[in-house]
């Protein structure tokens, strides 16, 4: 549903704002990869209140692959930090909804389902640092292929909070020529906000992915001869966490589908 | 009480582990600026479980001032990612312990305070970073003058998070020569983990401290001609806020004494 084809190519987004207001009417349902060049992404959580602690606990715990960039008030839809009152419930082009750790639905808006006791939280997200990777003259092998980026389940454990387990983390990978992947370890580092420097390179079976050409979210990629994959912590990690910990209920952005903010990605540049 | 002179020395420790003991035994009650060279030090805040999730969402919408190392489990006063066991209860050389906003006391040991729903928290510091500083050829003008490093309330407001509300950031300074303030800040953006790079270069009026040779914690330090001073986020920012958000119980350690862990503050470098 989200691939881009010659037929069907990405569509020019000029900003955060013009993305999100395609994803409200409808319009754009796609994943967010390359799109809306220059804008803050990020990954959407929600849960209750009652549960926000433990997953605030959690992020800490676990900050490669949960670096919260915000959090709202119980029962306010509306961002003020990474957007100026974007509401989460319509401007994410597509949405996952667990029950009890079982994806039930994936919806292209959340508006029905909203609660007086919902929290949303909003992590960072590597598409973020992708411009600063294509400045450096480097190429992404998702975008070159028009496909969402491969993510994976790894044998990583996550450290448990409260009622969030310990559970797998869940990888980005992106593949590069050897100069190239020491280069991207050298710019990823200054975004920490947004999951900073790989956290593996090299074998994927080293941190337990078997079958590097079917990743459990996006899609396959290419890696060419000499090419050498980077593994970067991903904020589907949470999703992972809901299927291991089954809150009663928890809704997320669907993974590539992010939610895309009016802020610089250069701000998260330390 | 803490300041060091030519009969009172520093004392020497040679790990984190050892300034502990001294604190948990009595013999070591002073601040701890130059101390366990190499190890991390930390800020404490010490809170009922009721108020963790508004103090870990103040830190979270605060980060220069709160960055969060590690939370404890409800009821457990002993640490697992600074140190391996150590007990916040005894291991700090000295603490100030907060009713509804009022200071009550300043023990060396909080054992019979100590309650089953307390969480710990240990917050970054930025005496972590002064080794780097040091190395690079620096010296620091409060560890020159054998005294504990200047602290001020400032006019910059922390945002608030539930019952914790907007109060003032408290900063430390530290005074350099033009070409050190560069390159001060040039080392110190890669420990965003503690404090990372000053928040205010230059006229102290400029961020509401209007007597700069009266600190509100710790000791004056001399400003000499030529110099500039150097202002970075503290981590006594929370208990400025407890004066203004009155919980009723904090517990804090007292400004400059800090919590000593076994890692390496390079560690901390990103």
């Amino acid at each position: 549903m989200s691939n881009r084809t010659a037929n069907n190519p990405a569509p020019i987004f000029g900003s955060g704002r013009e993305l999100r207001a395609a994803a409200s009417d409808g319009s754009f349902t796609g994943h967010t990869s390359g799109l809306a060049t220059g804008f803050i992404q990020a990954n959407l959580v929600i849960l209750p209140r009652d549960w926000a602690y433990d997953f605030l606990l959690f992020s800490q715990r676990n900050p490669k692959p949960c670096p919260v960039l915000e959090v709202g008030e119980a029962g306010d839809p509306h961002t003020v930090t990474l957007a100026d009152g974007a509401d989460v419930r319509t401007d994410l082009p597509r949405y996952r909804i667990y029950e009890r750790g079982e994806l039930v639905d994936e919806p292209t808006e959340i508006v029905n389902r909203w609660r007086e006791d919902f929290v949303l939280f909003l992590l960072g997200c590597s598409f973020t640092f992708e411009r600063a990777l294509l400045d450096a003259g480097m190429t992404l092998r998702h975008q070159e292929e028009n496909v969402n980026v491969p993510m994976y389940r790894t044998s990583i454990a996550c450290r448990g909070a409260g009622r969030f387990q310990e559970s797998p983390m869940v990888v980005s990978m992106r593949p590069f020529t050897p100069a190239d992947a020491i280069r991207a370890v050298e710019i990823t580092r200054d975004y920490p906000a947004v999951h900073g420097s790989p956290i593996h390179v090299g074998d994927p079976a080293a941190i337990g992915v078997s079958r590097i050409e079917h990743p459990d979210w996006g899609d396959p990629v290419t890696i060419r001869a000499g090419e050498i994959p980077l593994f970067w912590a991903c904020g589907i990690t949470p999703q992972a966490a809901a299927l291991v910990s089954r809150p009663p209920i928890m809704i997320t952005h669907s993974p590539g589908h992010m939610f895309v903010g009016d802020r610089s990605d250069y701000e998260f540049r330390i």
